[in-house]
């Protein structure tokens, strides 16, 4: 045993990081390096790149033409390159907000080497880093007691499979064996999984911060998969790893809707629910809104609270099953039993902004009642996790 | 109403692509492309880069001197440029593993932006493809029944902190009311954390594959941070976005060992365990090998089954709670109490290897019984993954 515990430590942490497929060529420089001001700067060690741009949602939007219309795109940043190579920008102050970015070399879109901290919007992977000291804060995984978060198998009979949601369970939960708490049905957009909440959207941290503050109740939340065909995101569903799609049957013709039942059920039978009307909140952004404002209005004693963020308020692609019939007439119905809150919140420049428009009025001119945010920007996800911040501390007030 | 149903749908998918800031730009090709006779295909659009190379664990190794001696690093193969720009390389035929690379442009090493599958290996991103017909069907999402996973926040009062495990329950358990579970700990190497057997190890998928062809009792898996200054994974502590780092104090200097009675007790009294050493295992890789080896040693009573996966059994840096002391006696009584099962594995090229051969010989001298397992190949994931897969099926058959 002697000689096990003689052999030479030397360059043990070396060999470890050497031999454990760590990478290191890339890590010589700190990029995004945030400073004190809050201006960030980037770095890439490209020596031999003829152009290095920068393009994130911190820099002014371009519009460009399309053969569709015109469209909104992050803006582009050159970088500029010093004699050893190594190409920098940086921005000016920023405001507090989670931003995302890549870096395009010879117009190649990667991502930063030196920023493991990356997202999956679609198809697409990003760079994210977040500059503190405001909204962003309830971004952070903040010192305060954290919610567990689990992705969970449930069985759908309407769509014949088991699939995968994602639920937060807020702290202390495990540990008041005999506390109810009410629930939040969050729900993505097109494209979107039972990840995007988590992983774009910081809802962890989000509800864990808003708890810890007192401004919102500790609830459960549940982010179901709102696509039919799929039981569960990209990658961790039998198809393999198969490239994402936001062409995908069966997204918004009723299939999501008309088996919804299957995850409260699963839901109020394995989590210790409030299982009412007063303590049930569903909300969702652009398909997630759309989805929203059906299943609620299928089912007008489920839901107190129902929150539409940048709803798709739009058609149903077909109706199979004829759940967008009689839309009017249940939508009166839903109104009429009083929810607590009806919230529709939209950008000024969103491309949805005149379809929820065009809602609101229907609502008016029925004398519905719903309360209406209006922000800057458009369809993007800072905006959702800001709706999310100031949907979620309204819920289950009524119901104390 | 009728206005908002007659909202022309022309292009909504393409207005959605457009606009939830998914950036398609790098789309173009298909890469990895893998084809019927497991040969693969990557491709890169980078019609201005002058060199591009693959590098990946499907090539040869290559040995590179270092100031700190010899390491193996992964091949390189350079690929060829088309008339319109696009990069490719072809692999030969591929036996079945779930295989890493990235792509190295002008000397940059980045992913493949075709490819989103990617996992985090302390600081470096890499892409992952998966060939099947062998063993890494054990590591696909098969159509089988699938366990819950789950990031819980558990409380050690050893370490004075709230600190994040990852927690596997096997399907079924949820809706099996009074059925209690053996438990597998199953633990990192040095600069993991509490994601890395999920990510780089697919023990989710290895569990429910095992599990679902019957050769591998229903189990709990936990899988907690073997840092003892992490509260969890970077990016899940509140130390915000800080770049990864095999630096970290207090990793083998018997913190981490001292305070392991705080996740087993939590594990019992928060899940429907079998809380005896028959139905208790622990394995780790490389540091979590150390781990296993001096926890087990410690405490005697509690598990009956131990893993060491390339293990590093080398001295603590420090021993400041004295746990590394009378090694020799304190194992002598851990198999005097016969473990079930004692299994030792490592490659033949692991760095690791002397280590162990020290560490058996001891064990040989001393009369003390252990299951060997020899492999081919080094300290790297790909075996852990195999290890992994050996070792499950042995576990808790003889408490039957």
């Amino acid at each position: 045993m002697k000689k096990v515990f003689l052999v030479a430590c030397l360059s043990t942490i070396c060999m470890f990081a050497m031999s454990q497929e760590a990478l290191w060529k890339n890590v010589a420089v700190v990029s995004p390096e945030i400073h004190e001001n809050n201006t960030v700067t980037f770095r890439l060690v490209a020596p031999n790149a003829a152009k290095v741009e920068v393009t994130g949602d911190f820099l002014p939007e371009q519009i460009i033409d399309t053969h569709n219309g015109k469209v909104n795109v992050k803006g582009v940043a050159s970088m500029s390159k010093d004699s050893i190579g190594v190409w920098q920008y940086t921005t000016g102050v920023l405001g507090s907000e989670l931003y995302n970015y890549n870096f395009i070399v010879d117009g190649l879109q990667i991502t930063d080497p030196s920023n493991v901290y990356q997202v999956r919007d679609i198809a697409s992977v990003m760079n994210i880093f977040l500059i503190e000291g405001g909204k962003a804060d309830l971004y952070k995984v903040g010192e305060v007691p954290h919610g567990n978060v689990s992705k969970v198998w449930y069985d759908s009979p309407a769509l014949g499979m088991k699939r995968r949601m994602t639920v937060y369970t807020p702290a202390g939960y495990e540990d008041s064996a005999d506390r109810r708490y009410p629930v939040l049905y969050l729900l993505h957009g097109m494209g979107g999984d039972e990840e995007a909440w988590c992983t774009l959207g910081r809802a962890t941290q989000i509800l864990d911060n808003l708890i810890a503050q007192g401004k919102a109740e500790p609830m459960i939340v549940v982010m179901p998969n709102g696509n039919a065909v799929q039981e569960a995101a990209p990658g961790e569903n039998s198809d393999g790893f198969k490239a994402p799609t936001t062409q995908l049957e069966k997204t918004m013709e009723g299939s999501f809707e008309t088996a919804f039942g299957d995850i409260v059920s699963y839901v109020d039978t394995h989590y210790r629910t409030l299982a009412d009307k007063q303590h049930r909140a569903i909300a969702g952004l652009s398909m997630g809104g759309f989805h929203s404002l059906h299943v609620s209005r299928l089912n007008p004693d489920m839901f107190g609270y129902i929150g539409l963020f940048s709803a798709a308020i739009l058609p149903g692609q077909v109706d199979p099953n004829g759940i967008y019939a009689n839309f009017e007439e249940t939508l009166k119905l839903q109104f009429d039993k009083k929810p607590a809150l009806y919230w529709i919140a939209i950008g000024k420049s969103d491309f949805l902004y005149e379809a929820n428009s065009d809602f609101r009025q229907l609502l008016d001119s029925n004398g519905l009642k719903y309360v209406y945010h209006e922000s800057e920007g458009g369809h993007v996800w800072r905006n959702w996790r800001d709706y999310l911040s100031e949907f979620v501390p309204m819920l289950f007030k009524k119901a104390e």
